[in-house]
């Protein structure tokens, strides 16, 4: 059974598809080049679908026009932030509705391909800050789906799967390892270098490195600088 | 009170960003270069947005990469069909998704803008067969609106309107004249000429003629040959 992940070359998605396949769907992967500084996420997303021997497809879709997030535009990225101020309210890095966005591609793709199963690596634990990474918001989708779709008329119910919805980040990573997942592929910094080290300060690299550090574990990405 | 509206340049389009002016709202239009065959009616867009004198923004986004129509793929356009055949089933000019992507990126817009209303000129009546031209869609995409966006936790209720939905062609055109609106600078047809002329035999082209033609309206916009 085909299915689609939605892959941004992150520990999360990557994760994600690897439970996809677990789960033996035959899985295709969807990326976006939507105005993102750094293209090193869509390297690696691009290595990891290889890796994986899967489909891939990048959409160029441009966020930046329509403006309002620093992950999009030239507003600071913040550094050097707690897990607790982390979880409070919702960061400037929110990119306007993004996941909707990109479960809409996820949508019509799927039914380009007469499959009915998405997959997103959201995570409702770490990033309580995000509304579009919450499950009732993921139910809403899946009734848009079935009902603005040709498909979703004739009778197909299209699911999407949240695997990670309710993990800690340390639970993610151990799932992965156990799923055999190379997590020095993967890149989730908010601004790494042009090679791709990670600065090891922004919140994504924040939530990663506790994410490894309790488990004991040492993160295999290269980082900046110590940290 | 700003508001997004949906503006392909076609008549629907048009009529309904005269509408929502009418009602008093400050009109933002947008339009989206997404892999269909001609330009055409993005120029017309451009052109009506200027004539309004309202901000225009023209997304890029690639729905070609996706596949899956006759609009953005080299299948034939039907042509010649009655006006109950174009009722009957999904017609291969369906986009898969389109317009839950382009609801997606008027909302992340709204979002930017502090706006929460969108007008988007879906009609159930002549296009009973697209999906994502129907009440339960719409009323679906606002629930998503409301649980998938930073405004929408903070409590802003997003309407989407459908001035248009319940109407016919003629019923549309007459609204839209009686606004002034000049249907001479709208582009209707799947399949123009690179210079902007309407074929005059597609589904899209029939419906509006035959909405001239029960008014008693002669058509203004140029055709490629007496229709």
């Amino acid at each position: 059974m085909k299915a689609v992940v939605l892959l941004s070359g992150g520990l999360d998605s990557t994760t994600t598809l690897a439970i996809a396949r677990s789960e033996g769907y035959d899985v295709v992967a969807l990326s976006f080049r939507y105005g993102q500084r750094h293209e090193v996420e869509l390297q690696r997303a691009a290595q990891i679908a290889a890796s994986y021997e899967v489909g891939h497809l990048i959409c160029d879709i441009d966020l930046r026009s329509v403006g309002g997030s620093a992950l999009t535009t030239n507003l600071d990225v913040p550094k050097h932030r707690t897990a607790a101020a982390i979880g409070e309210g919702i960061p400037i890095t929110y990119v306007p509705a993004r996941n909707t966005i990109f479960l809409s591609f996820a949508l019509a793709w799927c039914e380009v391909l007469g499959a009915s199963d998405i997959f997103i690596g959201v995570n409702a634990i770490d990033y309580s800050g995000y509304p579009d990474c919450r499950p009732e918001f993921i139910r809403a989708f899946e009734e848009v789906a079935r009902l603005g779709t040709k498909a979703g008329v004739e009778g197909t119910r299209f699911r999407i799967h949240t695997p990670l919805i309710s993990m800690t980040k340390a639970e993610i990573i151990a799932a992965g390892l156990r799923l055999g997942v190379d997590y020095g592929h993967t890149s989730t910094c908010y601004e790494p270098t042009s090679d791709g080290a990670a600065c090891g300060f922004c919140d994504a690299c924040h939530l990663r490195l506790k994410g490894f550090a309790d488990l004991g574990l040492h993160d295999p990405v290269v980082y900046q600088a110590s940290v």
